[in-house]
């Protein structure tokens, strides 16, 4: 790409004057087929400041290791903390697009590919993640001897190798080995992770290797059950294991991902936390040819974002855990010290080193005993102590100082939703998890995931994902077997999730689901659970029988727990041959229950 | 401590007219017998900027905690880089005093005591520092079946208790466990490690751990032979576990050390890197009431100093490692990228984070090969790329690129070292590390340690630590028992570490080493080995036999090899039932050996 102006370097007059220029990598020595990390990290050293700028790669395989790279500490949220080596260090860029080309992007070990760091108006388009080897191995059972709970599995890749040391299996990365720990046991059937998975769970005791063969390994005892012939076992090791994921963007505006595909990462493909409108289109995440697994964690994650997150034409399968989560944060109350401040501390592990809050944001103090929320008030001044702990100053205290455990949600850092036209599935765990006080729009979607379809939680109790959500339309979605992990999925549940010693308050903790005009197709007839949930309708959905998997679960097909006006109306159900049901305890009032198909609501509606 | 001039402030003319004061910390509600780590931090943070304050603690118990301390990414030389909580994190201070009034500063779990960086003229004084529960547990052996090694231990503390999971014993502290995993076990009756400590070595493998009553566990083959009855095994777990020096010190120019004791520390008693001038005094390492061993790790380490390292009145015991060491690093050659640029890593995985070097220093281009001095020069600039490596551009290069594995050393950043009434004695390794280019002198101390007395070694191997030494004077010292953990130790080993494939060059690697008038007390008759030395001096020494542990190692008293002007003069052996021999190998030249007492010099000067 010669140009008219220098060396890689074409001049545009955009809209409001601003320079604009294309810099192709090439003219800066960058070319396919070698370890390019070393230059490309020296170029974006340069282009920093630059605004306008567009980093084109002409079409190809380039290489990115880690031993040259550039390093710096990086709390991210989801993940484990540490110092990451980076191909692409955006900190502080603003109006750059990384077009990619249509090139792979090869990376090898311990590696992050991109990081969006305090920037604005930034682009990545047509350019794959994918690793030399993957952060997972995949063992193919290829002898069964469930008598002995013995199996012998062909190990996938072989590039580094495998070896048996104590009797344990160590398999070999780029720099490291991993124990046999975290795993998914998939079956090359449904290319989905098994019915009932938890029969082949890992015994963290007792377990024996050996080396049968170049590629081969005997485990005895290493699951529960051994896995049947022809399973892959893709397996991860065990935490910290989430040091590099794919693509992380943080405290910026404006981030749009186009045409981007994941093959592979030591974490998510996409975590965002603290930024302000995100774009996804034609962001996929899938497995590579010859590989079963994809990500082995969540496909994307967003963590306290606002404006709008837009998710379209995505295509997000063969994770190791769930398509989307979107949730804020709860932090707990340690001590407050006087002067409207509080000691603060961030409650998950995976959290430590979050930005909870800034001066200007709306928090809301939130019962950690009924998970109600309590006083809004405006933070004043924040000042970090460590990962953990920091201090939070609000300009308006309640009257009196409320009893029990307190945590706090940040209001201002909720975003809305819109996510169209995307497919999930063949992942471990949901397709979608949504906990934001934001609008959501999820349409147009095709959905089939092990666990939960959309699921609508919140808890302060061990994820501590806020929030409650307050406006949530889930219309037109294909929900294809939901749950086939364990039998018990439904296409929506929505309930926060409680520790025995936390009760519901006098208030529902969600408020206004629509979930309209989506189609069903699944083994046990499920529709919608929903626990605590205000200004619930469930319309105009069909649920048709699948016989993919063993059929019925016993839970009700719509089930209902101290909700308040509840609107079930002009749903179907086809095809089952068990007793498909409404069932509403907790105290649910305002329910109507009209012109549904194939439901036997009982005495509700007498 | 009131004052005429405000709340805590003592403002005083100093001369050059520089305004000090005194700042009592009881005037910022700091008090003895609590948490008072918040505090501290927030009133050091509200000090930096100021010059010439003394911060002053009427004497008491100060407890510090890491819940609320304020966090820095260290990469801290020969322990383990992370986040640290620190107590007193002195950055950028200038003519600091801490005054501890001879308090105690009792931390608990990981957090760090003292950190000095970037920082000049600061003085501690005063304090001493212990920990509620040190970094090691204590097992005292109160049962013992040598048949069928097993024992029975008394643990202590058992303030955070023990458990046994799956045969493993995991030893409790504030916030995490140890396996038994490193450790020394100390005999009673010496108060310092075993003669022959290695009998008595973990087995990694196949050890049973018991629970056998409140603080007891019984440990079967946990070690190769089961340590004698009353052994007290200090163990401190497995690697990562130096997280949390005791005092750190990096890139400060003048720091004085005064009446500072450290009683514990995970990791070292004090770790100093690229700092120009430190002065100890009474400076002690020893263990409190009731426990055996200090610091796990060495008690003061300096890499990659300037300026004068004095070290005077200090008692250093008890240790898990060294005495002191004082020594460069060598960082690997990995590529010459042109333009005087070459592409280095830092060579062993506790330097990393290093700052090797910075503009202006001159640095010697080193044979990896033969370790022979090749080329010097000036550093012109450097470029960080993550803590493994990073770029260096020098000023003048060879005519031509010299062949085979290179190294650099760092010559601008070696320092003098004066040494004088201080005891090292009482712990695993060695008394004294020397690999200094600068000018030494160690006069009128005490030595007594489990491997050899003053180390001059320097390697390119292992540990990296550079360099040849120039100019050493060992005068006046009294050397106690070196080497009873193998029996083989010498009050004076001096020898480059060298890999199998490495040879020495054709010029020697130490020159000019003075060990003279010294009193040697021991078991074996060990004087000096000297291997590639250059103008050895061993005069005036007296060695008298000591009856403690089994004598004679078979070694030679004076062993020489590849040395140059060596003069072995007026020393005298006396009460050994052994022969008490020198021996020259190696091609030495110039060895003139006289008027020695009870030394069979052979056919040497004949």
């Amino acid at each position: 790409m010669r140009t008219f102006f220098g060396v890689g370097c074409l001049l545009v007059i955009c809209a409001g004057s601003v320079l604009a220029r294309t810099v192709n990598v090439e003219d800066h020595g960058i070319v396919p087929g070698q370890d390019v990390t070393f230059k490309v990290n020296q170029l974006l050293e340069e282009l920093q400041g630059e605004k306008g700028v567009t980093l084109y790669f002409p079409k190809g395989r380039y290489e990115f290791k880690p031993e040259n790279a550039i390093e710096k500490y990086r709390a991210v949220t989801n993940h484990d903390n540490s110092l990451k080596r980076i191909a692409f260090p955006l900190y502080g860029f603003e109006d750059f697009t990384l077009d990619g080309g249509e090139s792979t992007f090869l990376f090898y070990g311990r590696i992050c590919p991109v990081i969006v760091e305090n920037s604005k108006n930034i682009m990545l388009k047509n350019f794959s993640i994918d690793w030399d080897t993957p952060f997972h191995h995949e063992l193919t059972v290829v002898e069964r001897d469930e008598k002995n709970n013995t199996f012998v599995a062909e190990v996938s890749p072989m590039k580094h190798g495998f070896k048996v040391q104590g009797g344990k299996l160590l398999l070999g990365h780029y720099g490291w080995e991993d124990e046999l720990g975290q795993n998914i046991p998939y079956d090359p059937k449904t290319g989905a992770p098994y019915w009932d998975t938890r029969r082949y769970g890992l015994k963290y005791r007792g377990a024996k290797a050996a080396n049968v063969g170049e590629n081969r390994v005997r485990l005895q005892d290493a699951t529960r059950l051994a896995p049947p012939l022809g399973a892959v076992l893709c397996a991860w090791g065990n935490s910290p294991n989430r040091l590099a994921q794919s693509i992380h963007l943080g405290n910026s505006l404006n981030t749009t991902i186009e045409n981007v595909t994941v093959y592979a990462g030591g974490g998510m493909g996409l975590i965002a936390e603290r930024c302000e409108n995100i774009h996804l289109n034609k962001f996929v995440v899938t497995s590579a040819e010859g590989r079963t697994l994809s990500a082995r964690a969540d496909a994307t994650h967003f963590l306290g974002c606002k404006g709008l997150i837009h998710v379209e034409n995505c295509l997000l399968e063969h994770m190791g855990d769930d398509g989307i989560n979107v949730h804020g944060a709860y932090v707990k109350v340690v001590e407050y010290m006087g002067d409207n401040t509080f000691l603060c501390e961030i409650s998950h592990r995976q959290q430590k080193g979050l930005i909870f809050c800034e001066p200007g944001d709306k928090v809301m103090l939130t019962s950690r005993k009924n998970v109600q929320p309590l006083y809004e008030s405006t933070v004043t001044a924040t000042r970090i102590l460590n990962e953990s702990r920091f201090l939070m100053t609000v300009d308006m205290m309640p009257e009196t100082y409320p009893e029990g455990p307190l945590s706090f949600e940040n209001l201002t850092w909720y975003p809305d939703v819109i996510m169209k036209k995307c497919i999930v599935r063949e992942n471990r765990a949901r397709s979608v998890l949504i906990s934001t006080k934001g609008k959501v729009l999820l349409e147009d979607n095709w959905f089939s995931s092990q666990m939960h379809g959309v699921l609508i939680e919140g808890d302060n109790k061990s994820w501590y994902e806020s929030g409650g959500v307050r406006d949530v339309t889930i219309n037109n979605n294909t929900f294809v077997n939901h749950g086939y992990g364990n039998g018990q999925g439904y296409p929506l549940y929505a309930a926060p999730m409680l520790l025995p010693e936390q009760t519901l308050g006098d208030d529902q903790y969600h408020w206004n689901i629509r979930f309209t005009n989506n189609r069903i197709k699944n083994f046990n007839g499920h529709l919608v659970h929903a626990k605590s949930v205000k200004n619930l309708i469930v319309e105009e959905n069909t649920v048709e029988v699948d016989n993919t998997y063993p059929s019925s679960s016993g839970l009700p097909a719509v089930a209902l727990d101290f909700c308040k006006d509840v609107r079930v109306k002009n749903n179907s159900f086809a095809g089952f041959e068990f007793p498909i049901r409404i069932e509403s305890k907790g105290g649910t009032t305002g329910l109507k229950v009209e012109h549904n198909t194939g439901l036997d609501s009982g005495t509700l509606n007498k």
